[in-house]
C-alpha cells in the first residue's frame, strides 16, 4: 500500500471472483495478490494510516511508553474479500503539553530493535527517521518513551514551491554538499540563533548579494533547515540528560546522508 | 502603485496626449493622475520595488548605518510621460554574515523619525514591522543601524494554503484571542523551546486530540509563530544590550494588535 490511503484506486474490478469497488481491498489486491497466490498462508500485517481513523480499520493510538508486547497486544484485524485477516498495527500518541502521533514509525522503530542485542537496546538510543515529518524516537528498554516531530521536509517544500525562495531557486540534480555544510553550520552558529523564521531568508539576499548561486540555494536552504532541526535535537537532549544518546537514522539513502553531516556537526 | 511592480496594468493608452503601453507609465497615471491634474506641481516622491533591479528605475541600495540625509541625497529620478519627475528613494542593505534588505521600510521608519524630538529620536528604539516580511529595525540617533527579517507571514501563508496543517483548519472571520495567546505563551515557554519546525506541528496533534477546534487552529498557528519571532527578537536584544528596547510598530491595526499582544508577553 505504498501509495498511500490518500491515493487508493477507484477502478472496480474481480477480486476472488467477487466484482470489488472499496479502495482499500483494491490496494491491498493490488499490493499484496501476487503474494497471496502463490503463498495463500503468509501473514499479512499492516502499519501506517492504514489503521488511522479515515482507514481500512481503526487502530486506535497506544499511548507511550510502547513496546513490541503492547502494540502486538492491541492489533486490530479485518477479513478481507480474498479471505486473508490483515492485521493492523496501532499508531502511538504521546500525551503532554504539545502531543505528538506515529502511524507506521514506531513499526520501524520496533524492526530496528529486533535486530539488537540485550545489551545493545538497554542503552540510551535515539533513532531519527528524517522525511515530511521527521520522526526523532526515544527508545529504553525496549519501549518507546518519548518522540518528537518536525515537520523539515514539508516545510521545505512548502518554501521552495510556494514562497518568494523558491522564485531565486535553479533546481540542480547533484547534491551541492559545500551549499549543505554553510547552510547547516550557518544554522548552529550564533547566526542562526534567530532561528529558521530569520535565517530562511539569507537564501534570498545571498544571492542577491552575489555570495550564493541560484543552483546552490536549494541545498543551502535544506542545510540551515536540517541544521536547525538538531540543533534543536541536541539542546532538548543536553536539557534532561548529561550527554547526547547513540542515534539510528532509518530512511532513503540520500536524506540519512544529509542528517548524518548535520549530526557530526552537532556532535553526536 | 499599491498594485506592486509584480501587477502592472497592461492596458495601453492616452497619457498627455501620447499612447502608451509602459506598465509604471500606466500605473503611475492611475495612481497620482488626478491630483497632478489638479496641482501639476506636486512633489513626487516613490519608495520600494518601484527602485529595485526590476523596477521603474533602480535605486542601489545604500548601507548601513543609513539616515534621512544618505538616502535623500541618492535619490534616482525618473521622468514620466506627462512631465513629472519621480523621486526613487533607495533600499537600504545590511552587510554581515546573513545580508538583510528591505525597500520601502526604511521610508516608513523615516517618517516615524521625522515625526520625533530629539529627545525621543536619541534614544535606544526599534521599530518594527510586521507583514509577509517583517522587519524590526534598530535605529539609533536618527539612523538606520541594524534590522532583521522574519517570514513570518509568508511562512503562515504557506503552512495554511500547502501543508497538512491547512487540511484540518477552518477558517473563522473573528480574531480568536484565546487560541493566538495559547499559541503565543506556548512558543515563549518551555515546550516551544524546540522551535517552530517543531511546534507547529501541535496545530494537528491539538485538534487530533480534541484540545484545539478547528476554527481555532489557524490563530493558534498564528500566535506560535509570531510568539517564535518575538522570542528570538527579545533573545537577539538581550544578548548585546542590557535591557529591552522602546518598540513602536508600523502596521495594519489587525496584524499591529497581535504584535502589541507578543511584545507585552515578552517584556517590551
Amino acid at each position: 500500500m505504498s501509495a498511500g490511503i490518500m491515493q487508493l484506486p477507484t477502478t472496480p474490478r474481480l477480486i476472488a471472483g467477487q466484482f470489488c469497488s472499496d479502495g482499500f481491498e483494491l490496494a491491498f489486491d493490488q499490493a499484496c495478490g501476487d503474494w497471496l497466490d502463490a503463498q495463500p498462508d503468509l501473514p499479512v500485517i499492516a502499519c501506517g494510516m492504514v489503521g488511522s481513523a479515515q482507514g481500512w480499520r481503526e487502530a486506535a493510538y497506544r499511548e507511550t511508553p510502547a513496546s513490541v508486547n503492547e502494540l502486538s497486544a492491541a492489533l486490530q484485524t479485518v477479513r478481507s474479500v480474498r479471505g486473508v485477516t490483515v492485521h493492523i498495527i496501532p499508531g502511538v500518541l504521546q500525551r503532554s503539553t504539545l502531543p505528538n502521533v506515529m502511524r507506521g514509525e514506531e513499526t520501524q522503530v520496533l524492526g530496528v530493535l529486533a535486530g539488537m542485542d540485550a545489551g545493545q537496546s538497554s542503552q540510551q538510543l535515539l533513532i531519527g527517521l528524517p522525511g515530511s515529518h521527521s520522526k526523532w524516537v526515544q527508545v529504553e528498554r525496549g519501549r518507546i518513551v518519548h518522540f518528537d516531530t518536525f515537520m523539515t521536509g514539508e516545510l521545505y517544500a512548502a518554501l521552495c514551491a510556494h514562497t518568494i525562495l523558491g522564485r531565486t531557486m535553479q533546481p540542480s540534480e547533484a547534491f551541492d554538499e559545500q551549499a549543505f555544510d554553510r547552510g547547516l553550520s550557518i544554522a548552529l552558529s550564533d547566526a542562526g540563533s534567530a532561528g529558521p523564521l530569520s535565517t530562511i531568508f539569507s537564501t534570498r539576499t545571498l544571492g542577491l548579494t552575489g555570495q550564493l548561486a541560484a543552483s546552490a540555494q536549494p541545498d543551502y536552504l535544506s542545510g540551515l533547515l536540517i541544521g536547525h532541526e538538531l540543533g534543536a535535537i541536541a539542546r532538548l537532549h543536553l536539557h534532561n540528560h548529561e550527554q547526547l544518546p547513540a542515534v539510528i537514522l532509518i530512511g532513503s539513502d540520500s536524506l540519512c546522508t544529509r542528517y548524518a553531516r548535520g549530526l557530526a556537526v552537532c556532535g553526536f
